[in-house]
């Protein structure tokens, strides 16, 4: 890479998060050569930052790369805490190493360019990281239209919020790190579900069936009162987020479940909410998280982006 | 993986660090839901911890690994330093990661079992281990056959300076890990150059090449003298370790060499000898390592185990 900056130009979206696009991505470092004293620019969404970074991560057992999200869901999360993955097999992440760019550059300008439903996408993951820390943050949250472009306001509070939390546990080791996974472990299922589909849920969207189902699990366990679960159900209901689920079997739901990086030792851990500021660490069992998904089913999704009933 | 413990088997050798195998070991670690909580056991030469370790450190962001190296190379120095690495597009090495093992066991008793050939070839980097630390360390190789099975002690020193080296500077950021590199970068292109050959060098034989060709830049500079130049030169050919090289063009071997990972910014910065435990970081160019390929090629690599002379 001599005399000028070649450019590398993919497809976005989560499926871009795969094997064959992290080889061809290797192979143009490779063709221009790129060492470790040069930087990679990447420039784009949560799924090519994630995929880009992985690359950087592993070429020549690393190389230093900056990071420029051009989405909400990005700028607020998926740029933030070094995080780098691809999905293998059906799942999300599977493969993927810890490391930070040298630099992150947001521009809030980018999200004036974003279509309605990744904006809203992005909002859930606003929504998530004011449950985790309630009070005020919260209260606007649930006074905020999912449909508007946030201001930088906006953006540094809610990406203030991941960088909190990941600074206390930077490697995922201490079990802090894991709070910011609310309403992933279920959302990351339905995410993999629906990848094959003609109709592929957005992480936001998929993210909001995750808050609402794991919330469930809270409220049945009585740690969540069932005032503070109407008022999540009803904001992500009026922000038109409850979708019915993917097309999915029992065996295939559980497949997908049980290969969660949040399993350690054969034991699921999951965040819970006690309540908008209150998180806690939880073992659950898949039969708990089943009958959430049951009742969601049954009770919630029933119209929205697939507008058919599922299986 | 619950109830037993799976074992998968591969077939070792430099052929293992390709993206096929790592591959098919991810999917095993899919297959049987290895998770954060449980540990690989990594039993095998140098090229099998490799591409081993590169997998543990990319699933599922990180998972534990014990090391156990079966080579001497594996056990003075494949095993040592948190290396993981597979080859790409005939280039060695360009992906991989710093992860190092939970633990590493290292039992002398397996290199009883080993071939000639191998034992010799891991020789090369206790000789190479010993160039660095120079004295007496040094003397002692110079008096040692390489076909003899080390003791405990030969371990355990060779290892030592390993270990030393990699402990000031672990990530290969200071400068001083590059040491450890000493006949490396051209070692590298030999054993990459004759991988697609039908009889491909060992690691430890490329870089008793790579050592000899690098130590006559050395001279050539007026870095080594030509009395220890002199006397490298004659123990690496006393046991037969001065193969001709593999069949090249230079249009191929500066393709090879160009890739190497001690290029930063454009810059190829090797470890040079001034004498044994004198070594420094040297700025060289394409041409001075060209002038030693060729010093060799006519002058000292015409026998050996390929048998005919080369292009």
């Amino acid at each position: 890479m001599r005399g000028g900056c070649p450019l590398v130009t993919l497809v976005g979206g989560e499926s871009a998060k795969s094997l064959p696009t992290t080889r061809r991505i290797w192979k143009k470092l490779w063709q221009y050569r790129v060492d470790k004293g040069q930087v990679v620019l990447l420039v784009g969404g949560g799924s090519l930052l994630d995929v880009g970074s992985f690359c950087c991560s592993t070429w020549k057992r690393g190389i230093s790369y900056i990071s420029v999200p051009t989405t909400l869901i990005a700028q607020i999360d998926a740029a933030i805490g070094g995080k780098t993955g691809i999905n293998f097999k059906g799942a999300k992440n599977l493969i993927g190493t810890f490391w930070e760019p040298q630099a992150l550059w947001v521009y809030v300008g980018f999200l004036r360019s974003l279509p309605e439903r990744e904006l809203r996408s992005g909002w859930v993951e606003v929504y998530k990281h004011a449950l985790l820390v309630g009070g005020a943050l919260w209260e606007e949250v649930q006074a905020q239209s999912f449909r508007e472009v946030p201001d930088l306001c906006w953006v540094e509070k809610a990406a203030e919020v991941k960088l909190k939390w990941v600074a206390q546990d930077p490697r995922e080791e201490k079990g802090i790190r894991l709070f910011l996974n609310l309403g992933h472990t279920l959302g990351h299922v339905w995410e993999a579900l629906s990848l094959s589909t003609s109709a592929p849920l957005l992480h936001g969207e998929a993210v909001a069936i995750g808050l609402l189902q794991e919330a469930y699990v809270s409220m049945r366990r009585g740690l969540l009162s069932p005032l503070h679960f109407e008022r999540i159900q009803q904001k992500l209901h009026s922000e038109g987020l409850m979708a019915p689920l993917p097309p999915f079997t029992w065996h295939q739901w559980e497949k997908v479940l049980l290969q969660d990086k949040k399993i350690w030792g054969g034991q699921l851990t999951l965040p819970l909410l006690r309540g908008p500021g209150e998180v806690e660490r939880t073992v659950v069992s898949v039969e708990e998280l089943r009958k959430a998904v049951q009742w969601y089913r049954h009770e919630v999704g029933k119209g929205g982006i697939y507008g058919h009933s599922v299986a």
